[in-house]
């Protein structure tokens, strides 16, 4: 079976997938759908932005951010398995801080700083688009109410993560004055951070996903997670590169 | 005080507006935000789509409606008070039909049979942009979590919909070869429907919002639900407009 056919989530199969047809199943779907090939990507990692626009996807992103450790949050909720909660707690751990770790929150908002935001309108996510918040509501509320391993395999596009933080750190460094070392420092952590939470998400869906069912409900959850950054994505481009700014939403002076 | 200030929901205000002052606060913010003012509807109601696009609005915006009786019976899910159910259970009858009534949603499924559409297809919402799912059921979560009377407020965009509605009958029929009368009779029908839940609603909300935060927060509630139609047509524009049809969305042929 070739991984376009593993990805289309075969209506009718019946047949359990092996543990690398799965796997392959899902990546198949990041190499189609991961944002990484939205043109608003391109030109952000490839030097055609402007600051006003790289500050909009900064704020914008910030809503995400901000949603993870809620998310990470409602799954836990979810589950008497101790052993998962405390594998899965690591997520909050890198998002919101522990101790003297500032966490990933605190390390996006030295990007915003950097890019000349003011932290209380980040913060205050006023100023993001309307579609930003939808989205990403739209993931916490997917991980609440879908079913356990579906939940978990929503977090699966860290798989493809890694390549696209690579892209972004070298391209974002070389082709803006105004990005420096130090506030890609969320980016940095995140390429050892995402294989490790991806390694272990990935080991339990495939121990988990025990009817066809359930895993072609896991290949979903990785197209529905791919469509909530694509649709970010679509929004700031609309929005920054065409100009159609919706009421309300942050007007770049940069 | 002029309209624009009231509609700006000023922080720190604390005196009470009149029932007057309230309702043109309110009125305000569709002036300046309803999605009427939206360059994908005056293109709609112009002429100047194509049979592909048209279908791709009617597809996209059968999820809103199929979203309603659900948001409508989260509200009643809400409240012990027997005479705002009883009241506002004809919202449901509106869009689900009762007895010999066919419903709204009918009305929608007979303009997207008129355009040529898979009725499966469309009732299945897959074909759907994930931008108009997202903000639709975001809409469904807000009336589901808010205080009762700011969700009730969110409804008020009904004071604004006759204008559109009575545009759009006469400009699609006007304009389209494939637009025939009777498939425009969802939009008749609420010409009537809107006024009334409209008028129940501003009335509701002028007796039972008895702060000034309260108010506010029914303004606020009036420019999420226009956040929530804006972003429809955003997301419309660029994937069909624009032509960047998101990974996995409908893709017209004709």
């Amino acid at each position: 079976m070739t991984d376009a056919a593993l990805a289309e989530n075969a209506a009718g199969e019946t047949e359990l997938l092996t543990p690398e047809e799965f796997e392959s199943a899902i990546r198949a779907v990041g190499a189609e759908r991961y944002h990484n090939k939205h043109i608003f990507h391109k030109m952000l990692h490839g030097g055609q932005m402007n600051k006003g626009q790289v500050q909009a996807w900064a704020l914008n992103r910030y809503c995400y951010q901000d949603a993870v450790p809620r998310k990470d949050a409602a799954l836990m909720a979810r589950t008497d398995d101790r052993e998962l909660r405390r594998e899965w707690i690591s997520r909050i751990h890198d998002h919101d801080g522990l101790g003297q770790e500032p966490g990933g929150i605190e390390r996006w908002l030295i990007l915003t700083d950097g890019l000349g935001l003011d932290r209380a309108l980040v913060m205050s996510k006023k100023a993001a688009l309307p579609a930003t918040r939808f989205a990403v509501e739209a993931y916490v509320r997917y991980v609440t109410e879908q079913p356990l391993t579906v939940a978990v395999a929503s977090s699966l596009t860290e798989l493809f993560a890694p390549g696209i933080h690579r892209e972004r750190i070298a391209g974002m460094l070389e082709n803006y004055s105004f990005i420096s070392d130090d506030v890609m420092a969320y980016f940095k952590r995140r390429l050892t951070q995402a294989p490790k939470d991806a390694d272990f998400a990935l080991a339990y869906i495939k121990q988990h996903a025990k009817t066809r069912a359930e895993q072609d409900a896991c290949i979903e959850a990785v197209k529905f997670k791919c469509n909530v950054l694509w649709a970010q994505l679509d929004a700031l481009h609309l929005a920054y590169v065409q100009g159609m700014i919706p009421p309300g939403a942050f007007v770049p002076t940069a």
